[in-house]
């Protein structure tokens, strides 16, 4: 069977775990990035081309892509390149601003619809995994609410959005924020109390920062405490360290997340669902997200659908390289 | 928007369950029951018609239900009933007997294409929910095998199956099974080991048995010890009780489970992906996946759809009330 052709557009941490992701999953194939500094990606990789995001006509006609996996940021590069490229060719992103989805759905389901194409947005693990999670634990416990809490372990998980928040701050040269679940919120989902939360009472901040010569650290965690949105609703622990200690102790994008829904069947009997995930990575589980997702879309679009699609509209045996008849004798 | 037609065919535990569930899912209306005997159910039914299932013509013009939901037994029940109700009439059943799963498909999915019903098959939460956690672990996670543990709870999880092979056995009045996971085997796997188990590497076996008068406890425990498939590849711890003992402290059916995978990201961040349900009631849990799955049976008949499905081979939104403004604006 002919393989998928898959291209990168852009190629940050989420674009390399892609490609290491398609080298594991065989049906698929990287016949290119795109990018917007192809020079600096090309130092990177040498085995596929590199073509810049720019000469549209050039990277469809040299990669021939079947579907475009997504990799830019959410604040800034999917809702301009998004639209565009989904009038060009299949894509599937993993836009994570949950309360512009149904924005970014919009304008990707015109774009798509109006070309032909298939566009699967806001995939990965959260938006994506714990968005149908959380709707199949409402449809099989009715009246339940899914709760989704991050960095139960003991480190913690890395929030890339609330690092890079940090490292706008005047006095800081570098950070890493780790979000921590509170056990006792926790609790009371799984004891079936559907609670009423404000931000503040489900998770907590710990700051890790490395401070410019001269800077004032009071002056810094204040500002950082005070943050609206970021870091002022949360009990927030700031620790400065050095650039060494940063790089050393607490290095790398490991995340995990619970998504939790209790409530109860018939009369009174409890009932209680919980989906987690644990990653080493979480730029490569998103890549390994949009991966499978990949492979849906080439489904999608060989059976004549266009338009926007979330992983609320994909059949589960989709994602999967499983024949119909290894689902049913092994994994049923 | 009218309501979903639904009838029940058979009424047993898990048929009680639907009847109480449909009560929380009202966009489904409970059109009758049909049972093998109906003036049982009649005498504990009152509120919707109870008639024989030995008369299609009758229930079908009386009824007119848009789905049936088949809470008949998988041993003898399902496979009977099963491809005769699909020439009828749209179906979901809980068939569970995993390895006769795809010739249980193959006849419903002949039956319902020749007739043009939709049949969906096998669903609840082992198989059902589970099956889409481990397709989909797998998809997420390439190379991994998802593993299955049940009974996780201090308790552990009551098994029909087992509680029943007991019961065949001379010299026993009554008795329920409770089967435990063994935490050392969840552990292997949490640690990306994909270990080769045995049965009984992975669970144990507490019985609770009342004897009849005059039984010789040695000689039944021999039998249980030896009982090949349910029980001699087990560790099986066996307690005699009193039947008042059994029917207060080790009564309901309560059951959980914990679906399992790891493996690795790029290439060698740790991932792992986990689904834990616990239920007070296992029967209502499984009528609850039901109902949602008639739900979505509708739309697919709605849709043209014809023949067999399984939960692997529909969306996730089909099985929810949400409206797609809904999901994309709260649930993703």
């Amino acid at each position: 069977m002919q393989k998928i052709r898959v291209m990168i557009v852009g190629y940050g941490n989420v674009g390399r775990g892609v490609r290491l992701s398609l080298q594991k999953n065989t049906d698929l194939e990287l016949v290119g990035i795109v990018s917007r500094s192809p020079e600096r990606v090309a130092r990177e990789v040498t085995d596929v081309p590199v073509l810049p995001v720019s000469e549209p006509d050039r990277f469809l006609a040299e990669l021939r892509p079947d579907v475009a996996i997504l990799c830019g940021g959410s604040k800034n590069d999917l809702p301009a390149q998004g639209p565009v490229l989904a009038k060009l060719v299949n894509t599937v992103d993993s836009f994570d601003n949950h309360s512009r989805i149904p924005e970014y759905f919009k304008m990707m389901n015109e774009a798509a619809t109006q070309s032909g194409h298939v566009s699967v947005i806001s995939t990965g693990w959260d938006p994506g995994i714990f968005s149908l999670e959380r709707v199949l634990a409402n449809a099989f416990i009715p009246g339940a609410r899914a709760y989704g809490f991050y960095g139960l372990g003991e480190k913690g998980g890395l929030s890339m959005g609330h690092s890079d928040a940090l490292r706008t701050i005047p006095g800081v040269k570098d950070a890493r924020q780790f979000t921590h679940a509170i056990p006792a919120a926790i609790e009371a989902v799984r004891n079936g109390e559907n609670p009423a939360f404000e931000p503040g009472d489900m998770h907590t901040r710990e700051c890790f920062v490395v401070l410019e010569e001269g800077a004032d650290p009071e002056a810094v965690s204040r500002t950082i405490r005070e943050m609206p949105g970021y870091f002022a609703p949360y009990q927030t622990t700031i620790h400065f360290v050095s650039q060494e200690e940063l790089d050393t102790r607490y290095k790398g994008f490991p995340h995990d997340g619970l998504a939790v829904a209790a409530g109860v069947t018939g009369n009174d009997h409890t009932a209680r669902v919980e989906y987690r995930c644990v990653w080493g990575s979480n730029p490569e589980a998103t890549a390994n997200v949009l991966v499978a997702h990949a492979r849906a879309v080439a489904r999608l679009a060989r059976e004549g659908r266009r338009g926007a699609f979330t992983i609320l509209d994909i059949p589960a045996s989709y994602f999967s390289t499983l024949s119909r008849e290894e689902m049913l004798a092994h994994w049923m």
